[in-house]
């Protein structure tokens, strides 16, 4: 049970496929690419390129928001300890969260087709799928253990970071360039080695079963994330809001089996916010903002820039907690930090290749 | 005294400017750096590309030795121990396989105006500089060993990559891609990461006074590095092995001074060759051929050539020496190793966009 709290940074909700080329190119023009050959046929106009400007500013707010909630988040978690119930509660909370949004919206612009709360079947089917491939993932959770000490977990995580590139290609069939392919090694190879210590070479003794269930575990989190994409981004003009809702509702509804299944009882005994300290709440928060930051992220950017702001996120976690609770800083990790900047560096100019 | 046995794997002597930029573009062309625009004005005739190919051959050989070479060489290192008298002897091999090449070139060709062995005080007055200046490095090497104990040593030494580019830069001003920057600070980053251990971090606790004698031997060994190519490739129709013979009796004068201040009395009393094992023998002969090799890296390649074949030597070297001496790889070395990989590719690949 104590496993339980051993969580992914990066597990929330994430965020559909056909026009995120027009997203793409838009992204790709910001930065300079102008080799890139299917600018030629985008005919850029004057109202084009300030949407461009938003939408890139945009970008860089969520991008900056996931960065500093998820450090902020794991900081948190050294404070507090996380209950079952806790999943659900993040759940709920984002689920309110984006209905107060809605309200908003609705309230200024009224109810139109992109933001009613109404759905219908076709779009709604897709939506279990992510909270689905997640519930899978934390039920394997329980048994890596049997395999790989809870330190071994978190370098075998690292793994998502390759699974999430792979599936990107093979699933959203978007391409990375040569140069961000190695940047995406080395930012797997840089995460690793920051979190080095002195255990971690345990990690190499794990047995075979154990590795054939991280890698099932890092391709799970790597689907339901690119999966959240695509789901998200097939209907562009549709509120975020709307189909957050729709992801969390089954995230909440997932949760509560798993609460009803494993924490029935103490629910029962000791009432449900038992055991909930403020530090509970800040982090419920916290972490139901962080979740709402991935899926903008998966909105109006994609999993690559996720991975690399949750990776910055792990980094900056580090460094603060030097200053929050006296933590040493390894050679290891400064070795891993170099790399990892070199690695955002190289994802930036490997885009001007394309 | 036990510190001497510490040396760099690359000290060995090594290897003019003008010319090189035409060495350059053709390694360039090779590579099929079509967009380089000084290609324009290049005009290659089919006896040139022959040269050109040529060229390349002898540069993947030399290159593909030194790797072996410096490899065994730490291999060997492991096996026997380093007497003072050493450096002595391998000079001396050098200067005399130096000499023997150069008798069947001479019955080869005949003596001519680049192969004599007789020179100018204009043309050798710059030959005792990467002597001296590795003779100050060697010196300083005492003195170090009271900030930093050997295995942090072997951490500072890394910084011989990033002086060795910088100096490159500076000195022969040759030019590396930004790419190709990155990929020479991941190289530093990586090498340092395959040889973390456990003791590893206390390197960080390494005083002021320590640090700045790490950086000065750094910059010593690259600026001896640099100016070795920058006098070889002064003058490319020279003979290698006359300009390897002058450099190689000036690192004979000063390792014989070396030997009457430190071992006089010990090689008066045993004899000069007391203590030498079949194994010294064959580690003279592995350094000798060594030094040969990184001086013809230098002639027909470089200083950054160098520095990744000494890389991936002593990657080589820890792998060969699981299975000699039962060592085990660390998490650490996999890392060390994907990150040097990654650095090997993006150099190669950097060069395109030059």
């Amino acid at each position: 049970m104590e496993y339980r709290k051993i969580r992914d940074e990066g597990d929330d909700r994430e965020t559909g496929i056909e026009d995120v080329e027009s997203l793409r190119e838009k992204s790709v023009l910001l930065s300079g690419a102008v080799l890139d050959n299917r600018l030629a046929s985008v005919g850029e106009t004057k109202t084009d390129s300030h949407r461009a400007k938003a939408k890139w500013k945009l970008k860089s707010v969520v991008t900056l928001a996931l960065t500093i909630l998820t450090s902020s988040q794991a900081i948190l978690i050294v404070w507090s300890k996380r209950a079952g119930k806790y999943e659900y509660s993040v759940e709920t909370l984002k689920c309110a969260i984006s209905l107060v949004a809605l309200a908003r919206i609705w309230k200024k612009e009224g109810v139109t087709e992109d933001n009613r709360l109404s759905t219908t079947l076709d779009e709604v089917i897709v939506y279990p799928i992510p909270a689905a491939l997640y519930l899978v993932k934390n039920l394997l959770q329980y048994y890596i253990f049997a395999y790989v000490d809870a330190p071994g977990y978190q370098i075998l995580k690292n793994l998502n970071i390759i699974s999430t590139g792979v599936l990107y290609r093979i699933i959203l069939k978007k391409r990375l360039s040569e140069i961000q392919w190695a940047a995406f090694i080395l930012l797997t190879a840089g995460c690793t080695t920051a979190q080095l210590n002195s255990n971690s070479d345990r990690v190499l003794q794990t047995p075979f079963q154990g590795w054939v269930m991280a890698i099932v575990m890092a391709l799970l989190s790597g689907f339901a994330g690119v999966y959240t994409e695509a789901i998200i981004k097939k209907r562009p003009s549709r509120n975020i809001n709307v189909q957050n809702f729709w992801l969390y509702i089954f995230g909440m509804g997932f949760n509560a089996i798993a609460i009803l299944v494993q924490d029935f009882d103490a629910v029962m005994k000791k009432g449900f916010l038992h055991g909930y300290s403020p530090i509970t709440v800040l982090m419920i928060f916290n972490h139901a903002l962080s979740g709402i930051a991935v899926s903008m992220v998966m909105k109006y950017a994609d999993n690559i820039v996720k991975v690399y702001s949750t990776s910055v996120a792990m980094l900056l976690t580090a460094v603060v907690s030097v200053y929050l609770f006296g933590f040493h800083l390894s050679l290891a990790f400064f070795l891993g930090t170099t790399v990892v900047s070199v690695a955002i560096y190289l994802h930036s100019a490997g885009k001007m290749q394309r």
